[in-house]
């Protein structure tokens, strides 16, 4: 398999022309963002979070991302249907543990849905991730307080136990499968200073594994291409109310040609 | 009478003057971009669902806003009881049939609350407006399956049947009380860039009904004024992020000149 | 006691440098701009309003920050048993009563919190805070009937009878703990043309609270700091989208030599 820069032109190119439906049980405080990213970048977003319809909904779109932001019981129980039908269609699901380590509440609803149900990727930075691991790890509110080389080592055996892709992001982001692993170097530290540019991160996930039916190389090419949207911004915003509108245009005006050029994934050798 | 690009300049200078309290029960995506369409054109917007408060709020506004985006069971229940107070009243109610079509949720809870009260305006994609009429009508997430030509002639069926004004919104926007028809030939394709600028439409002639007593009149001209930022806006930002900020921008700028001079609004033969 | 443009720099300068974690139970139409704003000034925003986790994530926090805004019961009990946990912890509450005296459920709420929990400042508009006293003042929606002149002399007399400090805000600001009375003479007129400034007014104090223990130089500096910010956007920006844009910038970019050249802070004679 290659995962490249190619296969990220190529899978922005997919996106665009498909236009995938992409279906967000998500936190209050990113749905706007992610739903205006989703758009800009060519997918097709519906945010929507009712036990009474997330079945219907899901089976209308092309992957479901789960993010447990501002979360509530309730939504537990929608995300977990949500899921199960997803499951049942073959529509991949992300899972986005937001602040998982930072509460009981969090790091439990986290590893309730991840026993419950299938799920293709999971995107969190190197705390939250380190929580699903161990219930010992902490998590500052939504704020990483470990390295993603701390991550690492408990990502690739996460990923051997559950059968699903973990995608550890920070400066630089690591995605693993368990046995092959990728790393992506574009990003900008600005991308820290916007709330939300992370659960946008998964959002964009889901849009590339509606066209891309390997989750490994859907998330590498995903986050590669995000980041470099993110560096695309930095050329035009250097503050982040500007920086969070120029991210928005970014996701719009980059081209695959962009990607070939710039996107950075290495493939590391275990 | 006369709807015409005069109207929509004086429409819009009322609303200036008088600023009225525009009470909005909406969905979460959409709810502080909304909020700040309805204070750029010179409304003062107000969201508020609680079931304990609905009633006593929506008797301090100019008009009732329902959108039944990202909805649960309980959001109807406070929409019908701020709707049959603001019918007591006499306020003007406007509503958004969000993703109606696309689950059984939505459809039943829009034809519920068109049951229930009476609506001054019903805006909504084709696609909403014709699951309605039919059942079997399909709406792809929040996005239209069907053109408004397709939507035209059940719009003026069921403006018949309900007694209400039916306002199609597409590439040209239809409203009609079934007896007169109103095309509007306003409006930028980047628009559908933009999340919540449908929903933003719906607030908008909330807005132009708290200062307009002709529901037909109030629908098309605030259409036509809100379709003209969106080409003033498109004159300023080319990518969807920086367009979205354009579009409030010109909420705010837009003059009575502006629409004299380039609302494009016509009378329809039946 | 010195509260003078030298400490809302001094102020700043500790904010950026401790980055405090601010948890905010806020209401849906603002809580990206909250997040965003108190990214930009420098202090880590964390979002969470479940009765499951208020409690946990509260002890995290250097303040808390509590608005009514589309306010549901059950967000009052995670409200005030955050607050009480902050209490026992010696964590700093704020209380923003948005739109407190439109309906009883605001009113009541808002006195409720004020008599269950100790609250460090409580920041409103003059209707607001005159409702908190006086079960007949009305508020428009969620924006003030009163002038702060009308409010100031209740102010200082709820401020002596609740033990908190009142924050009552408009074209100048009246800060006052009962005893000694501070006016903040910075802000612009384009802030109410932005949803949400208040609100990311308290949010902001719960910053400055995080790093400033005194409540009345902590929320006089963060009033003076975040209308000085409004000014700066101005200069940047005339029309609201762009300005709500250029406001968050301004947080960003705002140094200690700008608040101690520009910070118009004055200790009024009782």
């Amino acid at each position: 398999m290659n995962i490249n820069p190619d296969k990220a032109a190529e899978n922005l190119d997919k996106l665009r022309e498909l236009n995938p439906l992409v279906h967000n049980i998500t936190n209050f405080v990113v749905m706007n963002y992610t739903a205006n990213a989703l758009l800009a970048i060519g997918a097709s977003p519906v945010m929507a979070h009712s036990v009474d319809e997330v079945e219907e909904m899901v089976q209308l779109a092309g992957a479901l991302v789960l993010n447990i932001g501002t979360l509530t019981n309730d939504w537990i129980e929608s995300m977990i249907k949500a899921a199960q039908k997803a499951n049942e269609a073959g529509i991949p699901v992300i899972l986005d543990p937001v602040g998982s380590g930072a509460t009981k509440l969090r790091t439990k609803s986290a590893k309730k849905i991840l026993q419950s149900v299938s799920i293709s990727v999971v995107r969190g930075n190197a705390s939250e991730i380190l929580s699903l691991k161990d219930e010992k790890s902490t998590t500052r509110g939504v704020d990483s307080a470990h390295s993603v080389d701390d991550a690492e080592q408990s990502a690739k055996e996460m990923a051997n136990e559950l059968g699903t892709v973990l995608a550890v992001t920070g400066p630089v982001d690591i995605i693993t499968d368990g046995i092959s692993t990728i790393s992506v170097h574009n990003g900008h530290p600005m991308m820290g200073r916007v709330t939300g540019t992370g659960c946008t991160a998964s959002a964009i996930c889901g849009a590339f594994l509606a066209v891309d039916i390997n989750p490994l190389s859907a998330a590498s090419t995903a986050l590669s291409v995000f980041g470099l949207c993110g560096e695309l911004a930095a050329k035009k915003a250097k503050s982040p109310g500007s920086y969070s509108i120029a991210l928005i245009d970014a996701l719009f005006d980059i081209t695959a040609k962009d990607c070939k050029s710039n996107c950075k994934i290495r493939n590391e050798s275990k």
